[in-house]
C-alpha cells in the first residue's frame, strides 16, 4: 500500500492540473473506484470537473473531499526539479500538489481500497467529492456538487477534508472548523472644500477617525473553546483628489472580520452599524459575506481519526480553526461533522513543494483505521 | 485721472502676458515713471521681468507692489468678448487681469502722477515693486527682488499689495496679513500580514486613527484679534496593498496648516511630534514651509489707506487675514508694514473677468491720498 500510494500521487502530479483544470487527474481516480464497487458521477461545471463517487446506500455516508487543481508553480527556474516530474529525493516526493492535495487523495485512494478489500460488506456508505477548483474562484466546484446532494436530500454524515493540516508531524493536527470571513466597503462622506476655509467644508477622514479607533478597540467576542476571538482590520484605506489643498468629499475603506462561532454575520454587522450611526457618519456600507464559520466539537469523527491517528503515530492531534477558508464550509451545509486532515503543510503553494514519503506511507493507513472506526460498529 | 487710468489698463490687458510673462507691460509703466523721475531697475530672471522703480532717497519709503502676469484665460468660447482685447459694457471693463490685477497697477500710475504733480518735492520716497511671476511658481519674481533688496540693505517701510481684496463695494476690505501655510506629509509604520493573521502583523491604520482623531480635534491656538484661529486638515491618505487579506505596512497622509501669527512653525511642529510620540507611533514625516504668515497691526499704514478710502468712498474698510497666499508674505521680510488693497475681487480667474470702470476711477485717488497721509507729514 505504501509503494502503491507512492506510485499513485505520482501519476496525479504529473498531470498539469492547473486551476481549474482537472486535466485527467479524476479519470485516474475513477479507474480505481470503479474496480472496487463505486457508483460514479461526473458533475461537470463549465471548465471545472467535479467527482461524486459512492460506496454502498445505507448510512452513516463517510466522505473524503478534496481537489486535483493545484497553485501555479511559480518561477520554473526556481524548481530544483520540474515541478509536473514528480521525483523522490531523500525521502521527499517533490512536485506540484505533493501536499496540496494530491497525496491526499492517492491515501484517500489506498486507505478506501485496503477498508474495502478487508470489509467488503462494512457497514454504512464511503464517498469522495472531488473537484478541480478548489484553488481558484471555487464557484463551480464543491459548492455545485453539494447543491446538487442537498436538491435530492442526499445527506453527509462525516466528511474529512484532505487538506494539509499538519505542522511539524503527520498527526499534530486536525481542523476541526474554521472562521468566517465578512468584509465590507465602508465609505465616509463628508464635504469637498478648500483647505484655507475649512469651516466650508467637512473632512471625512476627520470624521471617520475616532470610529476607526472605537471598531479597532472592540472585543467583538471572546471567541470559544475551539475558536479564537473574532478579529476586524482594515485592509485598505483611500481619500483625497491629491491635490493638496482640498479636502476630500469621501474617504473610502475596505474591512474584514475573521470570526468565530461567538459571533453571527447579523450580529457584527449590527454592531459596526451601531458604532458608525453613533458617531454620526453619514455613510455607505456594503457587506460582502465570504464565508461562514463552520465547527465540528468533539464527537464521533473527531474522536475516530484522533484514535487512527494516535494508533498509527502514536501521537496525540490538537484540534485547530485556524487558517484561511477550506472547501470544508461548504460541505457543513450538508454534514454535521466536518473535520480536515492531511499531510505537514510547511511546504504549500511555495516553490519546491514535497511531500514526506513517510507521511504518504501512514496517511492511508490513518484513513484506513477512521472508516474502521466509523463504519465498522 | 478716470479716463488715463481705463485707457492705461486697456493698454496693459491688451498684453497677453500669460504668467510668467510680462509681454512689454512693464515697459508701458517705466516709460511713464521716467517721465515723473522714477530710478529704474530692471531685475530679469529666467523668463521672468522684474521692475523695481523709486522716486527719492529719503525716508518713509511707500512701495506698490504688483503683477502684471496673468491666469490661463479658460475656453475662449466661453468669454463674450476676447479676453485680450479689452472691452467696456455696462459700466465694466472686461478682459483677463482686469481685476488681478491690471486695473491696481494702471492705479498706482495714475495715483502716483497725480500725487507727484501736485507735490513735486515730497518728503520721503514712492516705489513700485513689479513682477511678471506672481500666478506662477513664484519663485522668480517678487522674492528675487526682495533678495536684492535685502542685500543692500534697502528696506522698505509701507507697502501697498494691489492685490483685488474688496468683496461688494470697493474699499469694503483691506488685508492686513495672511495666514502661513505648512505642510507634512506623515507616514505611519505598522507590519504588514495576512488579515486571518492580526496577532502578527501591526495595523498601521489602526495605530494612526487615535493620533488622527487628536490632531483633528486640537485647538492650536485662539487665534487673535486678526486672524482667526489656526486649522489643520488632511487632504489625502492612502493605504492598502489592493488586495483585501492583507494588513498594509504603513499608511501615508498628507496634512496642512493654515495658521495664524499665535501660533509659529517650530511650535505646531514639535506639538505635532508630540502628539505622534506619545500614541506610540513609529512614522516619518516630512515638513515642508510654504509661506510665513505676516501681520500688519493697526498703525500708520493701514490708518492711512483707511482714511484715504473713507474719504473718497464714504466706507469704513474691514480689515481681513482671510485667503490664500500673496507676495504680501515675501515683500514683509524686508517691510514692517504690508497691506493689499484692490477691487472687488468676484471675477477674478474665472471667465469674463471686469473691473467696475468706476472703481478705475476711485482706486488712484485712494493711493494718492494714502500718499498724502504718509509722505506729507
Amino acid at each position: 500500500m505504501h509503494n502503491d500510494t507512492l506510485a499513485l500521487a505520482q501519476a496525479l502530479i504529473a498531470r498539469r492540473s492547473l486551476t481549474p483544470f482537472d486535466e485527467g487527474c479524476q479519470e485516474i481516480l475513477i479507474d480505481r473506484l470503479e474496480k472496487i464497487g463505486f457508483k460514479i458521477e461526473r458533475i461537470r461545471c463549465g471548465e471545472v470537473d467535479n467527482l461524486w463517487a459512492r460506496r454502498g446506500t445505507d448510512g452513516p455516508l463517510l466522505c473524503f473531499a478534496g481537489h486535483t487543481d493545484v497553485v501555479p508553480t511559480g518561477p520554473l527556474e526556481k524548481w530544483e526539479s520540474d515541478p509536473f516530474e514528480p521525483v523522490v529525493r531523500n525521502d521527499r516526493l517533490y512536485g506540484r500538489g505533493a501536499a496540496d492535495m494530491k497525496g491526499s487523495i492517492a491515501a484517500f485512494i489506498t486507505g478506501i481500497e485496503a477498508f474495502v478489500a478487508e470489509h467488503p460488506n462494512h457497514g454504512g456508505s464511503i464517498a469522495l467529492l472531488i473537484t478541480s477548483d478548489e484553488e481558484g474562484v471555487a464557484i463551480d466546484g464543491t459548492v455545485r456538487v453539494v447543491e446538487v446532494l442537498k436538491a435530492r436530500n442526499e445527506m453527509i454524515d462525516y466528511c474529512i477534508v484532505g487538506e494539509p493540516t499538519c505542522v511539524d508531524k503527520l498527526g499534530d493536527t486536525i481542523k476541526n472548523g474554521r472562521r468566517g470571513s465578512l468584509s465590507g466597503k465602508l465609505t465616509v462622506k463628508g464635504i469637498q472644500g478648500h483647505i484655507a476655509y475649512p469651516h466650508l467644508a467637512k473632512n471625512p477622514i476627520h470624521l471617520a477617525a475616532p470610529a476607526i479607533t472605537e471598531l479597532a478597540q472592540t472585543k467583538w467576542d471572546e471567541g470559544n473553546e475551539y475558536f479564537p476571538a473574532t478579529t476586524w482590520q482594515i485592509s485598505n484605506i483611500a481619500g483625497g483628489t491629491g491635490a493638496t489643498n482640498v479636502i476630500p468629499g469621501e474617504v473610502a475603506m475596505l474591512f474584514n472580520f475573521r470570526f468565530s462561532t461567538a459571533s453571527t454575520v447579523e450580529s457584527l454587522q449590527a454592531r459596526v452599524h451601531e458604532i458608525l450611526d453613533r458617531h454620526k457618519l453619514d455613510y455607505s456600507l456594503l457587506w460582502e459575506n465570504s464565508g461562514k464559520p463552520y465547527l465540528t466539537p468533539r464527537g464521533d469523527l473527531v474522536d475516530a481519526i484522533a484514535r487512527a491517528i494516535t494508533t498509527v503515530t502514536g501521537i496525540e492531534p490538537q484540534l485547530s480553526t485556524s487558517g484561511g477558508t477550506s472547501d470544508g464550509r461548504f460541505i457543513a451545509d450538508i454534514c454535521p461533522q466536518v473535520v480536515e486532515m492531511g499531510p505537514r503543510n510547511a511546504t504549500i503553494h511555495k516553490l519546491n513543494e514535497y511531500v514526506e514519503v513517510e507521511d504518504l506511507g501512514q496517511l492511508p493507513q490513518i484513513y484506513r483505521l477512521t472508516l474502521n472506526n466509523l463504519l465498522l460498529r
